[in-house]
């Protein structure tokens, strides 16, 4: 019996922090649900079965993500009763928990520190695949959206412009249960790379549904949808009614989520999903191959 | 109807060509198999709903790849009795084939052209992930080998001498039905990109489960298991009691098949397996990170 399981049972509770990713199409989402498989009630299952008999576990996550959603660095916190090291946790629930969740890193830290409560910003990444092939790489990471090369620059542009505190009802679900819809927006990106369209924003806190909206209202304007005066009109006047279309949760990824201080190794959290890329050396020149219809 | 579903069915076969990508776990291999599902029996049963009533469908593929290997550029042909335009089979296909198959393109050529003899070269890629931490987006197309730094340096000037006309059957597993084990190799990379290392083989054909060979004794170089005299002499004396261990499947991809002139547009057949890239812009120091043995 290793050295830490023969200690004894009666130390008061340590709070451990992990750093999680997990499969968003296995999972009902973040949030422990009646009939459904989620990544909360797997993840307290394993715990619970490395804990002393009779505990009751809670895990808190930083960011709730939805049904479908990917995760590649998730941070979430419980507290221990029993003597698993910190350190060693990671290991220990990779052994338990299903090959769709996986733990990157472990530690213990102060009782008063929380994963959401604590945390700075969350960053989510939203890929979308913009080329005429169909591509089953690709599928399961992004939104397929093929019928119109997408203006990533005017994307760009009308994103930026939510940088700051602002509040942002427009893009946020019925149902929510926050007070308020202000947040702010530290950082975004833009980025094409070929086929390859990867929509990145840093928030304080994302609203329900936010990202998705978001991203779904960005593609009507980088289709020609709608205008940059719509999209503008759009958040500025909170219209919730004017978003018409969420981007598809696959596409989604929980990146990164932010503290204070930087609380694992760098290579434990910081862009843990891969970048996608598609190298065709003599790109087809988009506008004539969008200039026809074409179909997966 | 259609127009083309409404010309006589008298017409003489004509030869289609498919690019095809397949999901590797999905399949026991391309070749069809009596209790398994495999690439071959799913296009063959999509083909025969589309052809007259009572036509016999007998597809052939440019490389027969095993149980669990990806394809992003298989090239296949069939002999279509009924008049189904060249260019529509793609489209046609994937609204019946399941989504671990998509065909990326398709048209007519001539009788005496075939997908496998007339294929002069085969271009596979192996994919090993050479990190600590675990990654679950990684693993499906990937080998996590986490124990040991691999030596890309060595690795890529070993494989460089196959460069050439050999006989290479030390790569070769049992139950081949080739008469010889020669080979032309044109053309080797191997990249290390962070924590990623891609190898890239391009054969004029490839030995009966040689990449996977080939690649587990180069990974046996690589971590200095073996040395560059132990590999030389491997292959060159056609030892192939010498090459213990074979990569498993899901790293393996069959990148592109070649042929004389270039069949379809570049965009269909050029690397539609996406490149991997993970970010990390301050990268952990290699050697320290190995110094201590890590558990995924």
């Amino acid at each position: 019996m290793p050295r830490w399981q023969s200690s004894s049972w009666s130390e008061p509770a340590r709070r451990i922090a992990l750093v999680l990713q997990y499969w968003g199409p296995a999972f009902h989402g973040w949030q422990r649900q009646c009939n459904a498989p989620s990544v909360q009630a797997e993840l307290e299952h394993a715990i619970t079965a490395l804990e002393p008999p009779g505990t009751t576990v809670r895990s808190c996550a930083a960011g709730r993500t939805d049904r479908g959603v990917h995760a590649a660095g998730q941070v979430a916190h419980f507290d221990s009763c029993g003597s698993i090291p910190g350190h060693r946790w990671a290991a220990a629930l990779n052994g338990r928990l299903p090959h769709t969740i996986r733990v990157l890193a472990s530690r213990e830290l102060p009782g008063h520190w929380h994963a959401c409560h604590s945390a700075v910003y969350r960053r989510y990444r939203y890929t979308i695949y913009n080329g005429c092939q169909p591509n089953l790489f690709l599928a399961p990471l992004s939104w397929h959206r093929y019928r119109t090369l997408l203006d990533a620059e005017l994307m760009a542009s009308c994103l930026r412009e939510l940088h700051g505190h602002h509040e942002l009802d427009a893009f946020q679900k019925a149902g929510s249960g926050r007070p308020d819809g202000w947040t702010t927006v530290r950082d975004t990106v833009v980025q094409r790379q070929g086929d390859l369209l990867v929509i990145e924003v840093e928030c304080s806190g994302f609203l329900y549904g936010m990202m998705r909206l978001l991203v779904g209202q960005l593609v009507a304007l980088g289709e020609g949808v709608i205008s940059a005066d719509d999209f503008r009109r759009c958040w500025r006047e909170r219209r919730r009614d004017d978003v018409k279309e969420a981007a598809p949760p696959q596409g989604l990824c929980l990146l990164r989520v932010g503290y204070r201080t930087e609380l694992f190794e760098r290579c434990a959290w910081y862009d843990c999903l891969p970048w996608l890329r598609l190298v065709v050396p003599n790109p087809p020149a988009h506008q004539a191959r969008f200039g026809r219809r074409c179909s997966p």
